[in-house]
């Protein structure tokens, strides 16, 4: 165990704060990464000088960080820290996001029409309601696993075409580069959380009950006008944002 | 209903597609807020002269997106869009960012500690692990309704008494201008989401399966020197993110 500090009875931090951050500690320093979980509450217990109710304690805080997550009938198991980190700035684009992460990421289209716009693909895309878009449906990978699924639309008159253009390059940023767009830039992003669907569950490999990470994002021209928005669903559990303001 | 546009059956746009559109654009317009919901499929297969099953694949499709929510035993409810929004930028503020939103926000503290810093807390605060920070456990309320729960670290030696002045004010903001932080700035933001937990179920009024939105946010002084780090975990239900860029 990473630090041989006694457990201070008298500092008035919790016991089972102390002991949270001990484990917490040894988990980082790689002490139980042969069995991927935590020792018995009863070990814990024992090595620690405290009652199981304080290692309790301890591991539902730290399961609460997301540390560890408690399984029944096998014990206390290691949450891996292998989310894929999703940088969302002006520059967002899905590969390159997470591409010094991954071996491979890409883009794969499962579906591809030409469409008249809803009222909510109008209102982002500052188009008129029944405009024609190109609609995508595709799925992004990062070492042949699925990470999320996303719808884009795109206005027609000026991106015909892309479908064809995204199909070979497996990429928005080169397909767009293939229409005479040089650059883009990320403008809005919204995000929400909620359970996997049916076709979240299918296409990510999810478990039922899993949770859907959801962003609506609206991409523009260096000029500011609406290029692209996308509805893209994001395995929770591959996937975190970060912001940097 | 919205638009007496004959459902056009050679347009290329799979039919379903076509369904949800209009549903979706009635549902905008308001046509069902007498009820809160979708009619029955029967009735919608009437209405537009399709078969059960085209409806049904309409209704899926508006289900992923957040837009209907499939009841057993009851029918198709509009999902209501009450999420308070909170923007995340260099000038996120709790109370701030949704006080437009609702009549009052304000946080309640809950617990109030000085404690070493964990190896997590010290690396965001950039400080040695072990250095004091205070501990704040929070609620913060809209309109008395609870909508998320954070941990926040400060270093010790810079905000002694943090507590008591956040205690009288119920905003981190006007807890800093009293210990001489006149303005702050959101650096980093990473966001996650994940089932809630016990504690999240329990004060954030939530069921049982429901999901958390947790942030790790780190906010500076006006010179880069970290003074606040935090974990919250909001409703996921209540709220979404929103990034400008």
């Amino acid at each position: 165990m990473v630090g041989q500090k006694q457990i201070q009875r008298q500092t008035g931090v919790a016991l089972w704060r102390q002991i949270a951050d001990r484990i917490r500690a040894s988990i980082n320093h790689g002490d139980f990464d042969g069995t991927g979980m935590v020792p018995a509450e009863t070990v814990l217990a024992l090595q620690f000088g405290v009652n199981r109710h304080t290692v309790r304690s301890a591991l539902a805080a730290l399961g609460q960080e997301g540390v560890v997550r408690a399984v029944q009938g096998r014990g206390t198991l290691i949450e891996r820290k292998e989310k894929l980190n999703f940088p969302i700035s002006k520059r967002t684009r899905f590969s390159q996001g997470i591409g010094d992460q991954v071996r491979e990421a890409r883009g794969l289209l499962l579906d591809l029409a030409e469409e008249p716009a809803s009222a909510e693909v109008a209102r982002w895309l500052k188009l008129r309601e029944g405009t024609n878009v190109i609609r995508f449906e595709t799925i992004g990978t990062a070492d042949k696993r699925p990470v999320s699924r996303a719808t884009s639309w795109f206005p027609a008159d000026r991106f015909a075409g892309i479908g064809e253009a995204y199909r070979k390059a497996g990429s928005i940023t080169k397909a767009f580069r293939e229409m005479g767009l040089p650059d883009y830039v990320r403008a809005t992003t919204e995000i929400t959380a909620m359970h996997a669907d049916a076709a979240d569950i299918a296409d990510l490999e999810l478990s039922p009950g899993a949770i859907a990470l959801v962003t609506r994002a609206m991409n523009t021209d260096l000029a500011g006008v609406p290029v692209q928005y996308a509805i893209t669903r994001f395995a929770a559990d591959r996937v975190q944002f970060t912001i940097e303001n």
